[in-house]
């Protein structure tokens, strides 16, 4: 039990990115001179209180089932939504899990999730600078949402993007064969930032245009513009598809949503039914034909269309994290720098975890025209790399062949 | 113009394979020693009826873009949902679009399309056999819904059977990662037919044994027994997830719908809500988280992920209808026979179109299990190697590259 150990765990939303910085962690302890056996905790920071742990040195001993779960969807390891109270009111959560990483060796535990799993992060890295600990604590990103600071962009994002720009398409060839006026609504993922809602415009191509109007959170929503806006793109084609944002929000804050809102342990709002709403709207104030599409979860778990570059950079963020730990770097996040479009190349690196938990990153200003119904060029050239390439998905019996996650499905 | 040429449209409801049957038609009349051009109706009859054409012969002369045609979703030619008139009522639209046939020398019509095509097929069969015209009128069979009669299955279903089941299993993957109790209801296409919804069945596998629940339209759906088993599956598992029909109905014969129905030219009820509605029912009821997915169009437009054996078989039936023209048969749709399962073998065949338009096949009683939540193996054995096979998708700028529609974004 003295030898050097290493915890992971995974928390937040699922993404088809996650298991790819698994995959990496893994990776870079098995090749690792300085840390021996790699532990997972099932379901976040709940598998450290509650004792549930995987051996991920013998369960991936094999590298052909570390490629598997580097392209399987969601969390190998589960999830937790748990925040760690604040250790100056209640200590008894750090106390245990401190004593747990004593009893196991650990000496480097890395956390893979979004905003709030950094705010878990930044605690765990304050409690153990408090307690003289020297284990370090690494965040590493994951987030759909792409609105981590400090980071160009986010792994997970790539891949839901690359998934909505084509399903985008696709619904485009559905929507194009009736000669009659129709408006298609399609609500997209994104309570805060527009990342993912832009990321439709890469569905346009030589022959598309669709998306025809794009409305992100981070412009006020005006109903009146919004019924203008789609009166002058029937004026000059049949059938009008517009991206809208889960997260908009008229001009006092409110969510344009027709359902009531419930509230998550993080404060957030729980949503659904912008898309849903605005088509009563445009039914109740525009004579045409109308529907709404959610993506819903398919956006950030359709592993089977994933972003080659997406799991490539999610793996070696991974890898990363175990290197960063090596080099005695604790309550940092890593982070990925952009260094050029033509060609795309990209540096890793980390920054403090202080300056990054409970931040969130929006889509720039100068990125969305001035009606707040499109996106610019700077946008297009921002996103065009994350969702290029394509992985091999290897099928069994028809459907996609992924890791076995039955140690999640709880009887 | 007294050359014998052919006229194809497209018709109804969208699919992934209904360009691959197009696909089908030209190569047959490209390789036809009796055919010579191939005319393509946009938008259906009303491309005739509007003298809307594009001479397909020419467009596709080359062969990559004959294979690029095959795997594009949706129709290339557009669709429309026009009933033509009993033409003993009414016999202005025949004559119009008989004189057209004339004028361009068409002696072979084949229509793409599902259950209402087929009854335009039919008419104009009629009208045909009234007048003693000797143009020889096919139907080709496509819908997702797998509904029609006479056919052992029809081209568009094994793609969306293939979606839904890889999407179903996704879905449990992004499920199963919270330890907490939780209820997802997946809303699938499928007004009164359940072939579909039982495709989601495909998903279970070594690890998997979601959706845990399956209700299909031709059970009566209970809402207490629903309730019940829910009750049930959650006293032995964590993550219930559910397959249900966005057709079923309640013993009265009433859809379970939370929205307001419209009827559409087919006297069809537009349907949404199932899902939503049960979800509802669900939060009222038990005490537990609950979502609902609709897999909505991306079902039957997904072609990224399309059934290898569903385009090869659209394809041929594609071909084979040029084949029955070349060889007198008229007023007939061609048909697909099951020979065996193992290996999965099928032949290619004809039915009188009488025996078809206006029926629908609804999934045997027998294959469905008596508490009418989850179906039998043999339906297993029936859609199983529907889904097989991928096909080799290209890319562009990391989107599914298709056919160009551009004809269809009418300005």
């Amino acid at each position: 039990m003295n030898q050097p150990n290493c915890m992971v765990a995974q928390s937040g939303g699922p993404t088809a990115a996650i298991n790819a910085s698994l995959s990496g962690v893994i990776s870079g302890i098995l090749n690792s001179s300085k840390y021996h056996t790699c532990y997972g905790a099932v379901n976040g920071v709940l598998g450290i209180l509650n004792g549930n742990y995987i051996n991920l040195t013998e369960r991936f001993s094999c590298s052909e089932d570390l490629d598997k779960l580097k392209h399987t969807p969601a969390m190998y390891l589960g999830s937790c939504r748990h925040k760690l109270p604040n250790y100056k009111d209640d200590d008894s959560q750090y106390v245990y899990i401190f004593h747990q990483f004593q009893l196991l060796g650990i000496q480097a535990f890395f956390y893979i999730g979004g905003n709030d799993s950094m705010d878990t992060v930044l605690k765990l890295s304050d409690y153990a600078q408090k307690i003289n600990s020297d284990i370090r604590i690494i965040g590493i990103p994951k987030t759909i949402d792409n609105d981590l600071c400090a980071t160009d962009h986010t792994p997970g994002f790539g891949s839901a993007a690359k998934f909505i720009a084509s399903s985008l398409l696709e619904i485009a060839h559905d929507t194009f064969i009736y000669a009659v006026k129709s408006v298609t609504i399609v609500e997209i993922m994104g309570r805060d930032a527009g990342w993912l809602t832009a990321s439709s415009s890469l569905a346009r191509n030589s022959y598309n245009s669709a998306p025809h109007l794009i409305y992100l959170p981070e412009s006020v929503f005006d109903k009146e513009r919004f019924l203008e806006d789609i009166q002058e793109q029937l004026a000059i084609r049949d059938n009008v598809i517009i991206a809208v944002s889960e997260g908009i929000r008229d001009k006092d804050g409110n969510y344009i949503t027709s359902s009531k809102s419930a509230v998550d342990d993080f404060g957030h709002k729980q949503l659904s039914g912008a898309g849903k709403s605005l088509e009563f709207l445009v039914k109740e104030n525009i004579g045409v034909k109308v529907r709404s599409i959610e993506l819903n979860v398919l956006q950030r778990c359709s592993a089977h269309l994933a972003s080659k570059t997406d799991l490539d950079e999610a793996f070696a963020q991974g890898q990363k994290g175990v290197s960063l730990a090596e080099d005695g770097v604790t309550a940092a996040m890593v982070c990925i720098r952009r260094i050029s479009n033509h060609p795309y190349t990209v540096s890793y690196d980390s920054a403090a975890i202080r300056s990054i938990a409970n931040g969130a990153k929006s889509v720039p200003k100068e990125w969305i025209n001035d009606r707040g119904n499109d996106i610019l060029p700077e946008m297009i050239e921002y996103l065009y790399p994350l969702i290029q390439g394509e992985t091999e998905v290897s099928y069994e019996n028809g459907i996609p062949s992924y890791m076995n996650v039955s140690h999640l499905d709880r009887a």
